[in-house]
């Protein structure tokens, strides 16, 4: 067995510590078809219950459909920082949460429930594990995407029914991820929610627990 | 803006192409606390709607209570098993779908669908986001992994009451993952599935759309 080399090993965990999940600094620069290629093949490499595969990708550049997109994530939006009050209202108001329309590519990544691949295997006990072998691809083509200097920006704040209406996505068939994708002119050394003061990160030894839960190492 | 240097990039693909779900060949070697604590890292620093990080560590190696989830897969699998008929009944009987007790480690990781970090930005049109962003942990913890040449195999086939109950999981936290960790002897050179005839790899081009769902490209 080939190990990692110090600088093959330095790359995951760059990736890992340097992808951000880019709201602004979206360049127009279209995505190449080769690079692209490779981010959508690593998503397809992710792990899949049973080897379902369930994921697809529409690849979104049409201006017209951005459009709908963004007016869809616009009231949305509105209707979410109805949520907040005083100060937190207003540094909600002053987050920018999508780049929909300056990324030159959005990508939605889907999860087709009803797909036979797999058989059904290890779906018997959680019926949630296809979508969560959709959340793999989806980080698998972050963190390649990160390792091809592309932004990626996951924008949940969409109503899905319009969305799904936008995009004609039939049932049985689950968006579970939108993202923006582009280059961009810089990636931020920490996530934005921690840099504008909206959350902190919590310490990893908060989150550990030995043999059962609530046992603190 | 530094860009990932070819070894770096090389890195990041090795990782996501030659990772796989490890059911055999787990060695009994303890892994060592510095790695565990950098592949738990990788983990914490996943993507998270809000910047929520719901997610929790279980750490098993407490050989009764692995055990007790063995006995869990033992029961969950024979059910599972009778979905089948035939030739695939006695594909799924020949298939090893966990590697629990020979795991030096096991790993659950949790989604704590209460906390209040990130005061639910994101999180009011799907709620589901906060389980994403937990797959979104495991996957970034079996990359790190495999650079560290360890393996993990996600184990699904169980019986989630059961599971929380042997872990005292309160109510109101998800097990997401169950996750099998240790150094292998080897890793496959294609997904366990896939070499056994269960199922086969899907191409990516049957799996795009342009703008929208079934507009093939």
């Amino acid at each position: 067995m080939k190990h990692f080399s110090e600088d093959e090993k330095a790359g995951v965990y760059r990736a890992i510590y340097e992808r951000r999940d880019v709201r602004s600094h979206f360049l127009p620069t279209p995505v190449p078809q080769d690079v692209l290629t490779r981010v959508l093949e690593a998503a397809h490499h992710a792990p899949s219950v049973g080897f379902m595969q369930p994921w697809d990708f529409i690849l979104v550049r049409d201006a017209a459909v951005k459009e709908a997109v963004r007016e869809n994530f616009r009231s949305a939006n509105e209707r979410a920082a109805g949520m907040y009050d005083g100060e937190k209202k207003a540094l909600y108001g002053a987050l920018k949460l999508a780049g929909i329309s300056e990324a030159p590519l959005n990508i939605c990544v889907t999860c087709d429930r009803r797909r036979e691949r797999g058989s059904g295997l290890g779906r018997q006990s959680d019926p949630a594990t296809d979508l969560y072998s959709t959340v793999c691809a989806v980080q698998n083509l972050w963190l390649a995407a990160r390792a091809e200097s592309l932004g990626v920006g996951w924008v949940s704040i969409l109503d899905t029914d319009a969305l799904r209406q936008t995009l004609q996505i039939p049932e049985g068939v689950t968006p579970v991820a939108y993202l923006c994708v582009g280059y961009v002119s810089e990636f931020g050394d920490q996530p934005d929610l921690e840099k504008k003061g909206w959350e902190q990160r919590e310490s990893l030894g908060n989150l550990l627990h030995i043999d059962r839960w609530g046992n603190r190492p």
